[in-house]
C-alpha cells in the first residue's frame, strides 16, 4: 500500500495566541511556550467539518491525477460529525460526486484515530480487492469547547486532512502497530451525552469542578491525560519498535500526537529523542486531533527527501487510546 | 476467518404491538401485519447502549471457551453512542476486563454497519496477524424516537449482539462484498444536530412535516427509504452474486435487513426468492439498526445444521448506505 498523497483544510477564522489568552484568562506567554499554540483555526458559524473535509479533499483532487469516480472507499474518522446520523462520510460522498459504488463509512475515535484508521483503510482496501482508499479526519473541537475554558480552547484547533491511501501504490509502507486502549481513564477527556456511567473519577478533579458538566461541552483533565500519555506512550513506541526489528536511532522523524509542545518536550526527553526528530505543527494549528498526524506528515512530504526514510507516528487521547506505527518510504 | 458465535441481548422493558398502537395511534393489526412487529424491546431510562453491549459479550464469554484477555481488536458498531466522546468501544473493554493492548475502535454506520463491518473486522485482523475479534452493534433508536411518531417509533427495537470472530477459524467464509452509498438521500433518515446543510428534499416530505426538525430526534421518510431499497438492494445482492460466482438458487438462506415485513416481502418477490428461504425476526424484536442481520445469523446458527450452506447477508438504511456479502458456512 502507499499513501499516494496528503492535503488539508484550517476554517476561515484565525485566532493568534494573543486572541486565546483574552478568551481564557491565561497568559499568552503560557499558550505560545508551554502549551506551544501562536495560531490556530475555527469554524466560522456557517461552516462544518464536512465543509472542511469537502475543502481537503478538493485540494487533494486538483493535486493529484485521481479523479472522483475512482475512488473505491471513503473512511472518514470524526467523533463530532456534523450529523449524529447518518455518517459525514455518506455526505462527502455526494458532495465529492463519488461513485455510489463507493464504500463509505465513519470511525469514532479521537486523537489516535488517524494511527488506528490508516492500518483499517489499508485492510480494507486488501481484504476487498479495492484501489483507491480517501482517509478523512475531522474534529472540530470549537464547536464542543467552551470559550473560556483554559483546559481546552487554548489547546485545540480545527483542521481536516486527507490522504489517498492506494493499494498497489508503492511510495511507501505501513509496519505492524501497537495500539491500546485504557477506558478506566475515558472521563479524563469527554464529552459527556447525558447517557451511562462513568468508570474514572480523577485524582485532578478539582481542575474540572469549575465547569458544570452540561450536555456536548468537552472536558479534559489535562494533568490526568498528561500522566496517561507518559506512561503508555513511551511503551508503545517501544512495543511498536520491537515489534518491526526497529531501534530508536533508526527511526528518521517522530510524528507524535501534539497534546502539547510540554507533553511533546518530555517525551522526547524521556525516549532521548533528538529534538530535531520531533515535528512539530502544534504552534501554527494547535492540537488538531486526529488531523495533526497526517498534517504532519503532509508538511514533511513536500519539504524533505523521504527515498528510504522511515517515520514513526503516534496517536493519543481520547479513550483514552493510543496507536503507533511506522512508515516506511521508498521515494 | 470465521463467525465463530454470536450472542444478543435485549433490554428490560418489552413492548406489544397493542402498546405501540397506543402510543402512536396506528391501528395494531397495521403495526403487526403491515411492519410485521408483534413485540420489541426498548431501554429502561437507566439503561444504556453499553449496558447491552456489555451483556451480550457476557453471555458469548458465558457460551464459549473466549476469555477476556484473548480479544485482541473490539469493534462497536453504532451512530448512537452512550457519549459524544470517548468511543462506546473504549468504554466497553473497561467494563469486559479486556487487556490494555486491545485494539478498540467505534464505526459510525446504520442499518449496513454489520455487513461493513465484518468485512472490516476480518480484514483488521488479518493486516494486523490479530487472532479474536468481538464486533458489537447497538443503536438503541428508542432514545432518539418520538413516542408519537408513527414513521419510527412503531418499527425500531433495542438490541445489541456481539460476534466472535477469529482470523484462523474455518467455521464459515466471507465472500467477496458489494457495497455503496447514496448521500443524496441522507435527508430520508437523519437526526440532525444543528450543523451542516443536507442535499436533500424528500418528494414525501410532507410525511416529515408534522414534526419539527428538532435537534437528537430521528426523523425517517419511510417513503423514501423504501423507494430507494427497492431500487439498490435488489441490485446489490445480483452483483455481490455475480462477484462471488453465484446464482440466487445457490443461497440456502437470506439475511435482509428488517426495514418492514411488507418491505422483506416485497423484496422476496422482486427477486422471486422463496419465501421459507427469507429469515425473519421483526416479529419478536422489531428493526434493531445493525443488529438486525447478525441477530438473522445468531438463531439460524443455533437452529439449523450449516454445514456446506450459504447465507447472503445485506443491510440498508441510514446514509444512505447498503452492502451486501455471503457467507459460505463449513459446519
Amino acid at each position: 500500500m502507499s499513501i499516494e498523497a496528503i492535503a488539508s483544510a484550517v476554517p476561515s477564522i484565525k485566532e493568534s495566541a494573543a486572541e486565546i489568552a483574552q478568551q481564557t484568562g491565561l497568559e499568552e506567554l503560557f499558550i505560545t511556550e508551554k502549551i506551544g499554540v501562536k495560531w490556530r483555526h475555527v469554524l466560522a458559524p456557517d461552516e462544518t467539518g464536512v465543509d472542511l473535509a469537502e475543502a481537503a479533499c478538493r485540494k487533494l483532487f486538483a493535486q493529484t491525477d485521481l479523479k472522483p469516480g475512482d475512488v473505491d472507499d471513503l473512511i472518514f474518522v470524526t467523533q463530532t460529525p456534523d450529523h449524529a446520523l447518518p455518517h459525514s462520510s455518506a455526505l462527502l460522498a455526494h458532495r465529492l460526486g463519488l461513485s455510489s459504488s463507493c464504500a463509505a463509512f465513519d470511525i469514532g475515535l479521537g486523537c489516535s484515530g488517524f494511527v488506528y484508521a490508516l492500518s483499517v483503510t489499508e485492510s480494507f482496501l486488501a481484504g476487498n480487492a479495492h484501489e483507491n482508499a480517501l482517509l478523512v479526519t475531522c474534529d472540530p473541537y470549537s464547536r464542543i469547547m467552551a470559550r473560556e475554558d483554559k483546559g481546552t480552547n487554548a489547546v485545540f484547533g480545527d483542521a481536516a486532512a486527507v490522504c489517498w491511501v492506494r493499494r498497489t501504490g508503492t511510495r511507501c509502507q505501513l509496519g505492524r502497530g501497537d495500539y491500546g486502549t485504557d477506558g478506566s481513564r475515558a472521563g479524563a477527556l469527554i464529552v459527556e451525552a447525558g447517557r451511562g456511567k462513568l468508570p474514572f473519577v480523577s485524582v485532578h478533579e478539582s481542575s474540572l469542578a469549575q465547569y458544570s458538566r452540561d450536555q456536548l461541552r468537552l472536558h479534559m483533565s489535562g494533568r490526568d491525560v498528561f500522566e496517561f500519555v507518559m506512561l503508555q506512550v513511551p511503551k508503545s513506541i517501544g512495543s511498536c519498535l520491537e515489534r518491526n526489528g526497529l531501534t530508536l536511532a533508526e527511526i528518521d522523524w517522530f510524528a507524535l500526537h501534539q497534546g502539547s509542545l510540554y507533553m511533546l518536550m518530555a517525551m522526547a526527553q524521556r525516549l532521548e529523542i533528538p529534538r530535531e526528530k520531533i515535528l512539530i505543527n502544534i504552534d501554527r494549528f494547535g492540537n488538531t486531533v486526529s488531523s495533526t498526524v497526517p498534517m504532519l506528515l503532509e508538511e514533511l512530504m513536500w519539504k524533505e527527501d523521504l527515498h528510504d526514510r522511515k517515520v514513526l507516528i503516534s496517536g493519543f487521547g481520547v479513550g483514552l487510546s493510543w496507536a503507533t506505527n511506522i512508515l516506511t518510504f521508498q521515494y
